[in-house]
């Protein structure tokens, strides 16, 4: 059985931590003690946890000791200042930033895909991988048992809580705008014809239109945005394809919660839409969908597949494309962290079941 | 010079009628006369142009004699009806419908990507490509010349007006129900959040949504949907590449007009971004932008193309992804039906000059 662990989560007050505290209380999480830290603006606040107030306290002064596990999601600057101080306590550090993903001694771990990775916390945090990449692994992970991936081509349809909340409330806003103005169908025939709030969060208007720049360019020649660099690296490090082959398009829509993807992937073997069905109808954390939209996936824990079809401009049936739409807040960011602790909390269970059998047991 | 031409438009009072309609007016077509057609319903409607009223004639019952050019936005069954009829009558029709297509004796035709096979319209009707490839030909024209084009993956951000009006309508109602909700955040959290009038356009919500299936399902065991196979099998007969690979994912996304493409195109030969960029700068139809917006193309002509990157996951340098955003309804529509007529217009002054040269010059 699991081993009740002493649990903080940094970063309490944001959009996933929000998440991440509800999902401690709804899930059957075995927790002995709760903490909750964020900055020294909302320290002090009081949250309810499972009918009890609990004090948020200032991460920059708090002692950590005592914790087993801390789910953070602090921006990747948070993370840098305080997670090496939090796992130094001797805190396991779940954390949701992009501070750690690529660092060789931190493991990059989805928990349907590669949970085994988690022993290899050798620094003592375990990195989320970013919301995008996220919703595609449990789909792709089967897939690739079955076939071989060698190549993916990706095209995104991201929501404005990907951005945080400032994200969401642009949309809002200029939504708002829009739809107040008389002339709303008028932009049927003319981009310009409704007055909007300026972008401030985006480079261009979000509402009724899409924005082919998630993200920001890295200054690399490449002209990709970390988004689409993330997606690339990612996928390889959790797949543990260090050679696979991506092309992403990053591109943000007018839709609250949810990133949806369209995939053309290819695979070493052939692999039917049939087949890939059949793999995907009982693979973990993966539900088949007619049509997967974002407005279904928001609000639900698994990554909604579907549109399967073999892809026609690959070689013989090599290819498959496909769309994906989830949860970019819960499994994209707070599900997995805690999905996570979950292993981890069954490990130690584990351990010390077997610590507790007869001595004879050991060599 | 263009010979000035009787013309008609058939489905004047529609969506795209009404783009064809001020697009004759805006640019120097030349016209001797004009008359508007539509069903009997909007027969009897008096419609402006140039400063004279025009009573809309029933296309069923009206004889077409006397016209030389007629523009047709009068939908496929529309125009298997009336489109021969008028042909027959000595009329060149160019037809926005999906009916005549792939008709081997009909040419499709981008304005300009190949207007020489105006030349071959043996039927007296001449096709306009979807609005969805359509937006794609002027780039993907000067890239294929270059460097020989032998493969497509398309994921697409269609707008609902390329469902017609009622596609505009149901993204206004559902957007105005929405934001007039006190919870219109709460989407952040949960996708059934807002209540919305029920789909009836489209299978699923469009407001705060994208759908991944624009278009019907083809029941050929493919699982594409006609826009799928329109970009596929119109892209080859512009083209002229019967052979070109092509996997299309057609989705809908809540914008009014202005379609967008994210495309990886592979060729036979290695071609760079600042190729590319250098060749598109001087493309006809065609304008860079940064970061190309349907909100910005809706209401201009031209397909603005930008985010241009070497595809890392193609062989060599021979891939490059990049964004497309097009008018649906200008270019994608009503403006390359009118551009095709003008270039008959120029055609025909052309002849008219030389029938009036000196006899001598003729064998």
């Amino acid at each position: 059985m699991s081993k009740a662990l002493n649990v903080g989560v940094v970063g309490a007050t944001g959009q996933v931590g929000k998440v991440m505290r509800r999902l401690l209380e709804e899930r059957d999480f075995p927790i002995a003690s709760i903490r909750f830290f964020a900055t020294a603006r909302s320290a002090g606040t009081v949250l309810p946890f499972r009918g009890e107030d609990v004090v948020v306290e200032d991460v920059e002064t708090a002692d950590p000791t005592g914790l087993d596990i801390a789910l953070f999601s602090a921006g990747a600057t948070g993370s840098r200042a305080q997670a090496p101080r939090f796992a130094a306590a001797g805190v396991t550090v779940i954390d949701n930033s992009s501070a750690w993903r690529m660092d060789p001694d931190v493991p990059l771990v989805v928990s349907e895909v590669n949970p085994h990775a988690i022993a290899r916390a050798t620094k003592g945090i375990i990195a989320n991988p970013n919301c995008t990449t996220m919703a595609a692994m449990p789909v792709l992970k089967v897939l690739h048992e079955e076939a071989g991936l060698e190549r993916l081509i990706v095209s995104t349809y991201q929501a404005v809580s990907g951005s945080g909340l400032a994200g969401a409330e642009e949309l809002a806003e200029q939504a708002r705008a829009a739809v107040a103005d008389e002339h709303l169908l008028d932009l049927v025939h003319d981009g310009s014809a409704v007055t909007m709030p300026e972008p401030v969060k985006y480079v261009r208007p979000i509402a009724f239109d899409v924005i082919p720049l998630a993200g920001s360019i890295v200054d690399d020649g490449d002209e990709e945005t970390d988004e689409e660099k993330k997606l690339r690296n990612e996928s390889r490090k959790i797949l543990e394809l260090p050679e696979l082959l991506v092309s992403g398009t990053c591109v943000r829509v007018p839709v609250f919660t949810g990133h949806s993807l369209s995939i053309n992937a290819e695979f070493a073997n052939d692999i039917t839409p049939d087949r890939a069905r059949e793999l995907l109808a009982a693979a973990p954390g993966v539900e088949l969908s007619d049509v997967p939209t974002p407005l279904q996936a928001a609000g639900s824990d698994p990554s909604f597949v579907g549109r399967i079809r073999q892809d026609q401009s690959a070689p013989g049936k090599r290819g498959l494309a496909l769309f994906i739409s989830n949860d970019n807040l819960r499994k994209g960011a707070a599900l997995n962290a805690v999905q996570i602790a979950e292993v981890i909390a069954a490990t130690a269970g584990a351990a010390s079941d077997s610590a507790e059998a007869p001595a004879t047991a050991s060599a």
